[in-house]
């Protein structure tokens, strides 16, 4: 599983009156580290604002397990779960050390630069697979079933 | 069905280099409009705060639709969805005129000041049971029964 | 004076771990203020940009009197300052109730859609001036030396 | 002059529909890097809050040289200018390369838990003034009269 992890230093500008981080603001680091995921695996994302294409968020799931505090450090690991013709999805897990703060899962599809859907172009689909959980799980059990 | 509508002006710090609201803005708008529910329909939030209460988000889920731009009118509708000994839910949708622009659901966790899960006292479970969708429907289906 | 005043009403997620809204947010009420100045006394902002300019903000000043806390009403009254060839500033005073929470001002320069600096098209530059707090000082010190 | 930089990677939930780095999260930058100078020269943050102790913002000024956009590295540059009996003032310099991107100011009161004013506690207020520009030229005054 090709996972990335960034480390999140909370600011102080990111809590709310109850002392913790806002719930919103996790939607936020989950956009960092899949930024940082394509750097490390895919290609980074700003390559693909320059041929023309978006990663348009068109679903966020958020669990909050735990809270994190002004100056913590969260750590935010992602990876790509699954890829179909024209949309994808990311998971995430997020820690301060070994507690577990939250789990979400976000879908994207891939659109222009006037928000037209687009189907993913082969090259990337087929590249874009390979680095997914689910398209690495199917690609053993083909395996498998071969063996 | 008790809902509350509130119409959020998109501020242009709200947009992004997409040149439309960015998804994280979402869950914030979902804020606003259950805290203008609880106005309406239950008792100001900051009265919960008052008496050392919050309800802490526990889970969030928005499914994006379609896009809204700077200065468009988003009208955010919610409910109370379900209430457990501990919990709630609310429901949202969100439109632009007729378009649907996205859905969502947030669950929250009563806790005090110190961030510890609490019981939701008896009175509150109560009233608020009697403000949910499924509080409803199940009070209507036993008044069904007994007739 | 052509003021324009706007009401905002504190979000949760605007407060931090203080207890009070984050500084930082205060940028995006004068945002607010002065878009819904334009819509009042000018054009709305989005004809602006419509026709290919943007009002860049080259600086902000904020002085902080007194802070707001959630659900707090905070009254943004704004008005056009001056005005110069290419540029621009607005002033801001937000109060609660009759208490003054803060006093800022922002300068903004016209540009393009590609962020080049452009000078204000005569017409606008006139009516603009005319909507000024020292273009009318000033129209109001020539009346008086001619009579 | 004690400084230090923290570099920040400009992620896409900062650009607005200018393509750009919205404007008033630069002041956000600020506190990050005032937090990371305490780090390095002073003392974390979050002792003077446990203590009970904020620095809450009175005033800032930023101006604006030119735009950051999504995955620019910015360096935030900061240094503590002055120090008084209860408040003190840092400076900043944003640049991305050699490239100055904007300049700003922030002045800051000691306050205590309730929001309350507090004079700096005297082995603070000297510590902290030998950390100062201003405190540091007064010394090297000092020094050069009595060569």
């Amino acid at each position: 599983m090709k996972t990335t992890t960034i480390r999140h230093r909370v600011p102080f500008f990111e809590t709310d009156a109850m002392g913790i981080v806002h719930h919103a603001n996790y939607v936020r680091y989950l956009e960092i580290a899949r930024v940082a995921w394509m750097d490390e695996h895919d290609r980074p994302y700003k390559v693909y604002v320059a041929e023309g294409y978006h990663f348009s968020t068109t679903r966020v799931e958020f669990d909050y397990k735990r809270s994190a505090a002004f100056d913590d450090l969260v750590d935010v690991t992602t990876w790509l779960d699954w890829v179909r013709g024209a949309s994808l999805a990311m998971g995430y897990e997020l820690k301060r050390d070994d507690d577990v703060i939250g789990v979400g899962l976000t879908e994207h599809a891939l659109v222009d630069h006037d928000g037209r859907l687009c189907r993913l172009p082969p090259e990337h689909r087929t590249r874009l697979t390979g680095l997914s959980v689910h398209g690495a799980r199917k690609a053993r059990g083909r395996v498998g079933r071969t063996g």
